[in-house]
């Protein structure tokens, strides 16, 4: 089997407002979007913002829960880009939920939900490779 | 910024049983793993997924519930493919939230929880593209 993911797809209460957090905070440019849905085309992905009553729908389950037991992480290539952009995240629609600090296996690392409660690491981490795409290597 | 996610991470109540589905089930091949992670070298990004409670304690942030209002999709490459990976996946500890059919805008889709009830569409979708290197372009 393909070791690959096709599509993330986080479940927003307002699309409008969770379009701003990617946007205006992440910088980031939709490929596509309707009035329940905003993809975004990522490193090999893409990341899909869906009205989370239409997820639901979808999956045929109910009781989704936020926050969910995931987080979703951001690597930047240096140090000194984790706090701002923590900062930069939280100035569109975000809420930090950890300032940046540097954890055991080395780097610097912080976390920042979006307006739905999902958490974003943004760290950074010099043992993982990061092409000039984005396509993101593990190391030790 | 650049359009990148860096790594998934699942936070998971038992190591060895979720590593038993993504292994046995997807057939996928650990990259590192100790007693409270295991990663995964997926299509440009890294899948983790970590003892739930260090990943509570890593966010400073408790109350993580399940399931979450998130799902991750794996598309395969041909409509036969995607039921047979549903059932796979349910007889290594998953569980089928929805058969495969046929959604609105074509292909054919499905869901399967894995053992800590995260959700996996498995999907056939013509209009994205899979590289042979696992690289997931969006389409119309």
């Amino acid at each position: 089997m393909q070791q690959q993911v096709s599509v993330i797809t986080l479940g927003v209460s307002d699309l409008e407002r969770s379009r701003r957090f990617y946007v205006e905070g992440f910088g980031w440019m939709p490929v596509f979007q309707n009035d329940e849905i905003v993809f975004y085309q990522m490193n090999g992905f893409v990341l899909g913002t869906w009205l989370a009553a239409c997820l639901a729908t979808d999956m045929q389950r109910e009781g989704l829960a936020r926050p969910g037991a995931f987080a979703l992480a951001h690597n930047v290539q240096g140090r000194e880009a984790v706090q701002p952009l923590l900062e930069r995240l939280s100035n569109h629609g975000g809420r930090i939920l950890k300032a940046a600090t540097e954890p055991p296996h080395g780097g610097l690392s912080g976390y920042v939900a979006d307006p739905d409660d999902h958490a974003w690491e943004i760290a950074w981490n010099p043992a993982w490779a990061i092409s000039p795409e984005g396509l993101v290597t593990f190391g030790l």
